[in-house]
């Protein structure tokens, strides 16, 4: 609760208010830092998790020999904004590449197109024959508002949730960062030891913009749906990764970009 | 224009569709690389300047020697993505440490106090005595909205902008991120030699994270307004820097956060 003063036209009425929580989360690989996220609190292994899954480290459960927050920190307020993972001795990880790829390029080169070579090398093209009909994907978004709590007390999170193929809701999440709340449901997804998420559909509040189309495509998942549109480099990745991105997802309409043919129309 | 397949109800139209842009841009002090945005193309000098005014390493145009998009790059397509700054021999700049603000903590004892500790240690508190007449914040979205062209076509992007101490427009811009919206609002600020930006209100579009409040605190504006809520490390930050958040702009009502005293009522 935060101390808020709310007017209404000239008339000031002093109160409290819900907002959204956002506190940065410290992600280790063993000893070493390797990322700060702003996140909302909570489901902090998934999160982690997932980060390491979209971010290509892991694709495997068996991977992680333990998540768990940080035992050292000095305070136990910043012992719950650290999560250190402990990887198996079989996972190699170039501590300082990684890095670099979530800060920046390491030439005078960068465009989109390398972008899009970049994440395509080391997470191929889709090979998934699943197809979805319209009737199943309007019925989507009302099933994440349903499973989405805090945004209606704060209106301020963003939503991801895991439908599979029969548009059966696998798990939602939330976070005031919309790549959190896609971290979160892969990172579930691989606990539960359901990836590589063939036939699932991720759909996400807001707008699918390249990062959370180039996660989804990490987690192998061959359909991202959202009631806002697609980013421009979103559309050409998801061409390139026959992804399909069903944008606009608004009542019985919605727009379709990339890969067209996973969507099932009525006969 | 990106190919697109509408459906409403069952019935399948093709055609094609405007997607808000999205591409890297690369920014680099020198041949140095310092860190890499997904961004919208457009204003890239402005939004590399506002990013070095808000990560605090310039606050004075004079301190900039040259902002051009990159010449060296391997491909025309790549040059319109690099955009190198070359800053005056008197500017000193802690490479590795900035890089490291930008992706990571040092330690493993990082929490929101300590976030907030850092940014204050940076930049102090606001000792901004302006203040707005309520009717005045009533009438800026209207305003934002009317200057946000690629939004009503593509439904895809976020918008910032500027207004001085009397509701005048100084400067809109988007861009699909909604941090590169404000940095861009930013830059041209720094370059048209108005920072500090004391007196002056940002609106942003959606919501009011903490990294948004940070990097108005950097440029020394002393109100922040969003059509959305704020998060509790943005209010936090605001309270501790003496910083207004206006939250829930919409119609003739308003959600006041952090400093409340910068509200004029009216009598």
């Amino acid at each position: 609760m935060k101390d808020v003063v709310r007017y209404a036209d000239g008339v000031a009425i002093p109160g409290e208010d819900f907002v959204a929580r956002e506190e940065p989360l410290e992600i280790q690989l063993g000893a070493a830092s390797l990322a700060v996220v702003m996140r909302t609190p909570g489901d902090d292994e998934e999160l982690a998790c997932g980060f390491l899954v979209t971010e290509r480290v892991v694709d495997d459960p068996s991977q992680i020999v333990s998540v768990r927050h940080c035992r050292q920190a000095r305070d136990p307020a910043s012992a719950e904004n650290v999560v250190r993972v402990v990887l198996g001795d079989g996972v190699r990880v170039d501590l300082e590449a990684l890095r670099r790829n979530l800060y920046a390029s390491s030439s005078c080169g960068i465009c989109g197109k390398a972008t899009l070579e970049n994440a395509l090398a080391s997470a191929p093209p889709l090979d998934d024959p699943s197809s979805f009909p319209p009737d199943l994907l309007y019925a989507l978004p009302d099933r994440l508002a349903r499973a989405q709590a805090t945004f209606a007390e704060t209106g301020g999170v963003h939503g991801a949730a895991l439908f599979d193929g029969r548009g059966g809701l696998v798990v939602a999440r939330e976070d005031i960062g919309r790549h959190n709340a896609v971290d979160k449901v892969v990172g579930f997804a691989l606990r539960a030891g359901r990836l590589p998420l063939s036939g699932h559909v991720l759909l996400v509040s807001g707008r699918i913009s390249y990062e959370i189309a180039q996660k989804a495509l990490a987690a192998r998942i061959p359909v991202v749906a959202a009631v806002s549109a697609p980013s421009s480099l979103a559309v050409e990745l998801a061409t390139r990764a026959r992804m399909t991105l069903v944008a606009f997802l608004r009542g019985r309409s919605m727009n379709v970009f990339g890969e067209p043919t996973r969507i099932r129309s009525s006969p």
